[in-house]
């Protein structure tokens, strides 16, 4: 079973004025695609914030991180920024794949910055905020991750 | 209203050897859409020529700055690269979606390189060169990118 | 008439552990498509190997340097990440394609993470590694590289 953790990225959740509902629905997501997810925390617009929230999650060995906010065209959106800077790896057709799809729900989805991307045996995906959209971009993902998991720990070829 | 630059990157219509029928036909787009258009340059396909006219743009206050030229593979293309250099934020999935609606028309739209990303307040989409593949990929986009620049400009979420 | 290289990338390929089939397959589907293939070699999974088979095309003036091997999830996949290392200008549209085709087959077309760019006079395309994934996306972009070789090499505008 691969754990996984949900990084909620928002100014407002993290200052407790507004409720988290995307973190709670990510993570229902996850659980129910046989995730065990042994965190979902909320950190604020900010680079450094968002890269010790993701680095401490791939120390920890969890093995998909997921993100949801901060991946628009808002000044203090910056989660694909601190994201890009911490992974070895990039993984262009995940993100794709999500864009590709929501565009055919609404052409709005290009303007969704998320990337994806692997660092060390964890990988890490960007979601939209909204939790129609961080559900959705999920749900068209979440049934192929488990081949790259699988590769990325050495259990297929 | 939002303003909008065109930037025509082309050795030949910088030298005058060629008439420029793509910028005038980005400005006719915008000026339909309601942008107020408020430059309409051309700069031969040098990096730091290109740089140095974006970067203005930038400073200018310009929302909306649209290039057109210079993608290709000819050795001379250089817009996506001068264009990487100085943004600050990629916004991939604005080209994703003009290749891909260009690849339906036909697949060579592949071999556009072009990019789009954040510079502070100003959004920067490279366009093909020719008129036609200028105003056709600028059409995919255009009713779109309202939302991304209410946002950069802090009047929606 | 242009010329092309083919590089299998793939420890087991290169210790002799496993016959390659991919490398022969694209050679077969090049030559069809009216390429000289002047070499088809194997390098094993380590950057810098690829990295100097790749330079070497590019200075033997080889047009079209194609990649199976080595872009998907397991820990020594490396292939993209050696080739963006040396390419001047990336090509996004033909990884686009490739994947946007790919996926239309299978979703799983999303974990390759091949990219495409040119160094000089050279055209690199990253392929992934099993046989039927690298015919299947070189056959969707061979039609329409001779245009890109046609501009990169001067030969149209």
């Amino acid at each position: 079973m691969y754990k996984a953790s949900v990084i909620t990225v928002s100014d407002r959740a993290a200052s407790g004025a507004y409720e988290d509902k995307s973190g709670p629905a990510v993570r229902k997501l996850l659980e129910e695609a046989g995730y065990e997810v042994v965190r979902v925390l909320i950190v604020p617009d900010e680079k450094n914030k968002i890269i010790n929230a993701l680095l401490f999650e791939c120390e920890q060995g969890v093995h998909l991180i997921i993100t949801t906010g901060g991946t628009g065209f808002a000044p203090r959106d910056i989660t694909p920024e601190a994201t890009k800077s911490i992974i070895e790896k990039e993984c262009p057709g995940i993100a794709e794949y999500m864009r590709q799809k929501s565009m055919e729900i609404t052409p709005r989805g290009m303007l969704s910055r998320g990337i994806a991307g692997i660092r060390e045996k964890s990988l890490i995906v960007n979601l939209p905020g909204s939790p129609k959209g961080a559900t959705e971009n999920l749900g068209f993902i979440l049934p192929h991750l488990g081949h790259g998991l699988d590769m990325l720990n050495g259990k297929k070829e």
